[in-house]
């Protein structure tokens, strides 16, 4: 089963690479915080890095002592980036899909993704996977965009009162599982919708132990200054979960 | 501190009544057998339910094999029903509030709470008690209003299209956390919202394993008889957790 390889369709990852050089985006203000916040201390750790992208991840962790760290991307256009702007020693990088890791060898003290599961069809076979990657006791540290996003029917997602200023988030299908084509730098990029339920739920049956969830939102006072940030009081963006690898 | 007892007044009541008298309503079709569906053998347990309401679910409970069976509810106008109309062999009750239960003596296999939490302020005391009452490896299992339904600012629920169909929930304040006053049968019922995460974190912190979440609707048999149900497909009502006590 191939999950999407849209970061080497040409426009998506131009259009991919100016977006995330915007200081000011969400990634760059919630989602590189949130997912530092939730990690471990680095030194002497193995760490797996599962859709590692430009790598910048990976050079950080590496930076901040990891041992050794192995960054996989599906593109191997960001694959090529990875290798060019953010080698560091210690880090190496794999063009490869994370949707089959059965092959893949090795164990880790720490696996990390940053926005990438809600791209891969089988949640539970990813999870099944790691978990056999991971050392005992190991950490498994993941972002997805929120099911609040993943859920949505249409690409409507706001509704404005008089003066442009948003009232509600337009939630749809919340209830429906299952794939969702949106468009997004380009059309029919593919994602899988899960329900926070299901998400918990494969966790717990694939082991895991979780010690902590996040819903990160912009601080009130980075809203105050930039009120189309005010928008995230009625939905976040990103979900984040930190995961102990569990006994049988 | 004291949450409110919105169930003693009059008119609340009344109305509640009616409510829970309708054999279609969505505590009937979607929230009692999911509640069930998450609840173990009952054969020689101990019970306590926080919030017991008429007592349905605690004859339910001592029918199905349950030893002792204790219900508590804030108000004295419930636990009147209950004690006339629902008594059973093992089955008592008590007129006394969930928001302290550190005075309450006792142990008990399985603590069970129906669409009550969302009414208590200080979920993190209601956790650590509940905990101290729960027998080694015992269960807390409990339903709550859904977070996309606590979350609102408004009584501005769906949109419709110009044929009157729901199109899609109006979300608002999801990130928002805290008091919410809502017009529920009479004015000024006063609940609580909490985002999935900080349910999450605050089981997890207070040693909680969780072992299955659950976000039901009707099933989609009795939603294409029903076009009114057919918004459970953008959002579900309640929430569910299974959890077992671990150690420390």
């Amino acid at each position: 089963m191939n999950d999407q390889n849209i970061y080497d369709d040409e426009q998506f990852f131009e259009g991919y690479r100016k977006l995330r050089n915007n200081p000011l985006s969400a990634n760059e203000i919630v989602e590189k915080p949130a997912l530092f916040s939730l990690c471990p201390d680095f030194n002497g750790k193995t760490v797996l890095d599962l859709g590692c992208g430009f790598g910048e991840n990976c050079q950080e962790f590496a930076r901040l002592g990891a041992k050794q760290v192995v960054g996989l991307d599906i593109s191997k256009k960001m694959i090529e980036v990875a290798s060019n702007e953010n080698l560091y020693s210690n880090v190496n990088y794999l063009n490869m899909s994370m949707s089959d890791l059965s092959s893949f060898e090795g164990k880790f003290d720490v696996v990390i993704s940053s926005l990438a599961v809600h791209y891969i069809k089988d949640f539970d076979k990813l999870l099944f996977e790691i978990h056999n990657l991971l050392e005992d006791d190991g950490l498994f540290i993941f972002s997805q965009e929120h099911p609040l996003t993943t859920a949505l029917l249409s690409n409507n997602y706001w509704s404005r009162d008089a003066n442009g200023n948003i009232t509600h988030y337009n939630l749809s299908g919340y209830s429906l599982e299952g794939e969702r084509r949106i468009n997004w730098l380009v059309d029919n990029v593919i994602k899988y919708h899960r329900t926070f339920s299901s998400i918990i739920n494969i966790l717990v049956n694939q082991r895991f132990i979780i010690e902590k969830v996040l819903e990160p939102i912009p601080d009130q006072n980075i809203m105050s200054k930039e009120s189309s940030y005010l928008k995230y009081n009625h939905k976040p963006d990103f979900l984040f979960i930190r995961l102990r690898k569990g006994s049988l």
